[in-house]
């Protein structure tokens, strides 16, 4: 239907890069072979164009950057929303998050006067490869309710350290200071966001500063723990979210400020777990991908990243409020190089559980597509599509090069204005990836066949309660 | 003053890279020792964001990309000009455009009608590299002069082959149709732009399409008929100015349009370069350098190039009309990674003399800084300073982390707006990359100290008279 794609070539970046895949076992899953295990590192609110390997011109990551170059750098990868809590429900049960209720058509994320979680009924990829024998831990910012039920260890985590929801939720802040101000110039007793381990509060207000250091030291541990089974770490850092705090170690370090600062501090992290990974003879076994949950945070200015040539931020369904940093490392197995493939977080759940050895569930939908044949260089992703939905709507739907809108938000960091789109808006996502030249007009018959999928794809899709306007009173 | 910088610092992006630096020999220079070839290949209107390496998402560049990784990637490195002829003479020279006449006042680049060209007293690189015994040769677009006394051949190239000025200038449309149409839909002949060899006329209209082709036999062919003595090559690409083309094997094998095929043609054709360079046994004595004259020409939409995160493009002084890739490659000898030292198309004259083992002249003022302390590993560049004229009138300047614009034109490819900033507005790059945040008010220390450092340097600028705007009659 789409004519021929070269989307799944991939390109090595160097000669070297080749080396490694010929001398590639073949792909994991064989009978009898021990499963991988499988490392997924998120940054908060980190843009498209924040990594040196994804274009910044003075943000230094060259852990990350090595993540790129020994293993796969996706260029059309997905966060699923352009926000936080629906972006890691999808995530973690490899479903768009309407169908677990994970949206809102007044409240856009969890906040501390929540009363819902993610339900009970779901199966969050802790649970599916527990099942499978994987010791499991989240280690960063959970975001899926922080009522002792909806907790991680609720959830198939055997362990958690981190922060039930954002790091700017919960503040105290003395009089006369606005939040925003708060946020350029901020001291950790403003905020009263808690410290978890498992269902108990460590410490609170969670001291900031030394939280990216802190889960990873945590990380380490929890890989140097390991004996013989395989594991499953998820490590959703807490930064580059406002508030920006940065360990002395890292302060002033960077020529980029305060949110370079805290950039070069997750990559040194990242670099941590690789580390450690090697050290223990454990990265041949082991898949490590890096992502984000969303586009960068552009209202605070300096204090936001960037999503690079693409148009917008977070909040927005433009394509940089979704589509975000894609690595994938694991050395020996993975064809190195740079794929457009188009990828969402989604597919984690169901390519986790495909290399795990297991099944994803046949009881519910599932929206998740396994993206191993791109890793292991044996085929395409079959991910054709990608829904860009904000408060429980669709705004906007991609297929293959094109995307149509029906409703944007968004003026490049300004206040968000509504804007309806009739006849829906269409863009060439191939040839014009910063969205600046609607089409709708010239290519009809594209806007034609676009919008069917659209109308079929939202026809098919269950629709939960929305359980994030659930808040307040008791 | 600037306090500690650490833009010297190299990112090396991979543990491989730091091999290639163990085993570099002592910098080059040495007494009795050959001096090295030097390659410089440019694009046209190409912009930072169009390279894989340089963030673009699908344009495919794996030999730029190699170049990358095995060398050096600049984040900081200017053309001297947003537009054409300007850049190029600076490029050439060493020395800003104005000093040589190489600017309007009412004209912005050499037209076919034009009357003048570069001064015979001007020194190019050419020349300089002539008198070290360096055998010189340019193949691509010239763009200073079409007069026979102002070709490359009387500038002290041995030989040329390429057109004289823009692929899209002296046009000979059919009735009807406007020179913004002929653009989209392009026919060879619509234009009349020849083919020259040295200084006799090969082709009139240039065939285009295989023009790219042709180059790059050329430049296999000329470093392939090198014998004993060191090799200046300079290549400037005549695409992806607008009218695109691209040959039969590269049209319609992108994703991203006629402009992504037309980059993947030219990153071939480096890797032809490249290829040709090994195998004649010369890649370790050849310092290749890859840039463009200017950034993209937003107007034609996607038959444009992007600037990435940087703010508008061509014929503007935002970062987007001016800032480029730099990419320096040398086997053995240059120390792999990404800097963030401040570099200028200038800087490659003084740079390639002295490596070339000769001194710039001392009888005229040199703007170009000797950037190969940074390429070897030994020290900072030397540049502070980068200086954005615009016909003829420094409409901007950057020193260390700060810009200051005094006077802007252009809004994102919409028809150029000129606004005089009184007071002037300032930036600061390192944490603003893409000048969106205007810090005049919030930091007048630094807007005092900049707007005083522009003063003295547009004091201290001989100026020529505007050899652009002699034009027509004869």
């Amino acid at each position: 239907m789409f004519g021929p794609r070269r989307r799944h070539g991939l390109t090595a970046t160097q000669g070297l890069a080749l080396l490694v895949t010929a001398c590639a076992p073949s792909p994991p899953g064989s009978p009898g072979e021990a499963p991988p295990n499988i490392v997924i590192i998120t940054a908060d609110d980190l843009g498209y164009g924040d990594l040196g390997s994804y274009g910044h011109p003075n943000i230094r990551t060259p852990h990350l950057d090595r993540m790129a170059q020994e293993g796969q750098r996706w260029t059309s990868f997905y966060a699923q929303a352009p926000v936080c809590s629906p972006s890691r429900a999808a995530l973690l049960t490899g479903r768009v998050h309407l169908r677990s209720g994970m949206f809102g058509r007044r409240t856009a994320v969890f906040f501390p006067d929540s009363r819902a979680g993610l339900p009970d009924q779901e199966i969050t990829l802790a649970e599916a490869l527990g099942e499978l024998g994987y010791a499991t831990g989240i280690i960063g910012k959970w975001h899926l309710g922080h009522l002792p039920e909806y907790l991680p260890t609720r959830h198939g985590f055997d362990s958690w350290y981190g922060i039930p929801y954002s790091n700017d939720m919960d503040w105290s802040l003395p009089d006369g200071l606005t939040n925003r101000a708060a946020y350029f110039e901020p001291e950790i007793d403003y905020w009263r966001v808690p410290l978890m381990r498992d269902e108990t509060e460590l410490e609170r207000p969670a001291n900031q500063t030394t939280l990216t250091q802190r889960y990873t030291e945590e990380a380490v541990a929890f890989i140097e723990a390991q004996s013989d089974g395989p594991f499953f770490l998820y490590m959703p850092h807490s930064m580059p979210h406002m508030p920006l705090f940065a360990s002395d170690e890292f302060r002033g370090q960077s020529t980029a400020g305060i949110y370079g600062d805290v950039i070069e501090e997750i990559d040194w992290s990242v670099g941590q777990v690789m580390e450690a990974l090697e050290r223990t003879g454990l990265s041949e076994r082991t898949l490590v991908v890096f992502t984000s949950d969303n586009g960068p945070w552009l209202p605070y200015q300096t204090h936001a990243g960037t999503s690079g040539l693409f148009r917008d931020g977070k909040g927005t369904t433009f394509e940089g409020g979704m589509r975000v940093p894609g690595l994938f490392w694991w050395p020996g197995t993975i064809e190195s190089g740079v794929t457009q493939e188009i990828g969402s977080a989604m597919d984690l759940f169901t390519t986790a559980i495909t290399i795990g050895g297991g099944r994803v569930p046949d009881d519910r939908p599932i929206d998740g597509v396994d993206l191993s044949p791109v890793l292991f260089g044996t085929g395409p992703s079959g991910r054709e599509i990608m829904a860009y939905y904000r408060m429980g709507e669709l705004y906007a739907f991609r297929r293959g090069r094109y995307k149509v809108h029906f409703v944007t938000e968004g003026r490049y960091g300004l206040p968000p204005a509504r804007t309806d789109h009739d006849p829906p808006i269409l863009f060439d996502l191939d040839e014009d990836p910063s969205e600046r030249y609607d089409l709708a007009t010239e290519r009809p018959e594209a806007l034609a066949a676009i919008v069917a999928a659209a109308a079929r794809y939202r026809a098919n899709m269950t629709v939960g309660e929305p359980l994030f306007d659930l808040r307040g009173g008791s």
